[in-house]
């Protein structure tokens, strides 16, 4: 049977290949430290739970198309305490921030597009551009200039005629680089003068730990038509399984356009819509707390890291994840190691080999992404074996 | 700013037309009987909000990409006590029977391409085909040969080199269309023989009123290869907006190509998965009881329709929808004229217009469909609003 040409371009989950190693490792008894994943380890607010237990209506209805009235309201309020003025009508609730940038890609890329992204990137972009008939056309960085992209004359070189859209994700994953607000007003100007979307993946928004404001690239109005606001309650509220998210626009054309995908898929999930709505009612203390911790979490990786010989990390700004260059060859071949060979006293660790989260090919070989939702003594212990790691992989062959 | 011309080429949702005019009719006070859409009034089994109300982790994390084992493993008994054997990886679950479809067709359609689909048909089947840039080929039916399609060389006369799969929705929406087991086997023969996919679109299983089992096209195992089943809790469990489906197939190769979007959209809502694994331990007096009380309002809804002169209606065997043509020249300005001009002691109705269920241009015009979806007492209330409506259309302007 053929299949369609765009779904052969696509990929399985390149940490996919690691799972067998994983599975046997702990079935030898290893007991394995997860880096390689953006599942935080923070309690949901009870609010949600709350709002859920609360809920009587005798039938689970179909929500409406563009999400319920009151989620779409608490987004609204949400984003008026940022200082950033949105319309109810301007807001569309998705099932997480995955299907909100799906459908932007349906929706702004055609085939034969490009879409800039600065790389390392989310590797599920991948699959969502492709989709599209698009490509991704890649930004290029260098992790001994800290993933540093935000270089108006780097990113314009790299503009050309298929050029259709600019996605930054800020705070980012991979490489956890926040942008200033000089930095977001130059991609603005830049989108604007050359005719092209700027998609702001902010999933991340509220992990930034140098004291600065919460941004979004929704503070500049005249970005209007050429601004879309990719968002979600999994990170900020530690809800990664409810699947909400929402996309923001004042771009009406494209709001059309969106909507016909909303009806498609008739709605988001009702009882998950209620509950983050109630969500959206956690104070400010909550994310304080929060933040204090991804931040202790945060110095603590960078300082293990930057201790180890050989290993090449700047400190990032936000998120909850890092970029880091190893004084290995192969970072693939060393994760395989690492679950295949090592142990210290039963233990090892994984992260996510860096490659898939380059387009350029050879890219990114002896990196990796980190992602530290430990808890602040597990993830001590999981730098210790990543030292004792490259240690035993440099000295493997050698006794 | 440009578009893809793909997502130019989808509509908005036919129905939005009327929402200005229901809006303003509610504001006028009129009461307004909805048979246009297929939510239904049923309740869902207190199983699901058991579930969800015992939920105790902390941290609502992503569930695996595809699905929980706890759900994959109740919808493997449910079609093993059907006497179809699925293994537990031929099970996707997906974001209700909408994302199998989304996926499905992203997976086998290529620019191009065409399904076959027998007209009138599930309208947003045109958003999910035409975003793979392929369109839909309808196989004609009409209703005065109660829109029976499964006729061997009615089907591959429309076959053409661009046929990639023919789609079948059995029970039918809009029409209640049941294939019998004889008509199955020769849609799968020709599938077969073919060489093309039968995506078997069979939300609406349980709904069937002639005492039949219940089937599935999963039942013939020589189809392995060539079936695609799109199933959902939606109907089944009157559980719409848990939006909660899956996928099965025997394909290895499809089920590796829908896994890639499984991954790239990461999970289907968790706590909704959980829920939806208790709902099959719901036994079967529920869908006997339920059962029962579509059939009876279908059978009020024929015999109100067969009863008014110049209405064309033949009994469907299941679903709970039913097309109609009526002696007006165009449904949708009837509809307008019902909601704007019309009431019977401020009561109105509204129907779907038929146009948009349809391919072939022109066609459907002075059909209409009806969700039989409301308790019986209101429904004999919408059919006799519909009869006074139609001869209300014939004697305006003759006062």
């Amino acid at each position: 049977m053929r299949f369609s040409h765009k779904v052969e371009l696509c990929d399985l989950s390149p940490m996919r290949k690691f799972h067998p190693y994983a599975v046997a490792a702990q079935q030898r008894g290893k007991t394995i430290y997860h880096l390689n994943i953006g599942q935080p380890d923070v309690a949901t607010p009870p609010a949600f739970f709350e709002a859920i237990r609360a809920f009587e209506q005798p039938v689970l209805a179909y929500a409406p198309s563009p999400g319920i009235p009151e989620l779409i309201e608490a987004i609204r309020g949400y984003y008026a305490r940022l200082g950033v003025g949105f319309n109810s009508d301007e807001i569309l609730v998705t099932a997480g921030g995955s299907e909100a940038l799906a459908i932007t890609m349906q929706c702004i890329l055609d085939d034969g597009d490009e879409i800039l992204i600065p790389e390392p990137f989310y590797p599920n972009y991948n699959t969502m551009v492709r989709t599209c008939g698009a490509s991704i056309h890649p930004v290029p960085t260098a992790p001994e200039k800290g993933y540093h992209y935000a270089v108006r004359g780097q990113i314009e070189a790299e503009i050309n005629e298929h050029t259709r859209a600019l996605l930054i994700t800020n705070p980012g994953n991979p490489t956890g680089t926040v942008l200033t607000r000089e930095e977001m007003r130059m991609l603005a100007d830049l989108c604007k003068e050359r005719g092209i979307f700027l998609v702001a993946d902010e999933a991340y928004r509220e992990f930034v730990y140098g004291g600065e404001p919460l941004r979004s690239f929704a503070e500049f109005g005249d970005l209007d038509e050429h601004l879309i606001v990719i968002d979600t309650v999994s990170k900020r509220f530690s809800a990664c399984g409810a699947r909400v998210g929402c996309l923001l626009s004042r771009n009406r054309e494209f709001l059309g356009h969106a909507m016909k995908y909303c009806q498609s898929r008739l709605s988001v999930a009702t009882l998950d819509q209620v509950a983050a709505a109630n969500l959206y009612t956690v104070g400010a203390e909550y994310f304080a707390a929060v933040r204090e911790e991804y931040k202790k979490r945060r110095d603590t990786v960078v300082r293990c890291l930057q201790a180890m010989p050989g290993v090449r990390c700047e400190c990032p700004g936000g998120a909850f994840y890092l970029m880091a260059a190893l004084p290995v060859e192969d970072a693939d071949a060393f994760q395989t190691w690492l679950l295949e060979e090592f142990d210290d006293r039963g233990d090892t660790v994984m992260f996510a080999p860096g490659e898939p989260f380059y387009a350029t090919p050879g890219k990114g070989k002896n990196e990796i992404r980190i992602a530290y939702v430990l808890e602040q003594q597990k993830l001590e212990r999981a730098m210790e074996l990543l030292a004792l790691g490259i240690e035993a992989y440099h000295g493997r062959g050698k006794v």
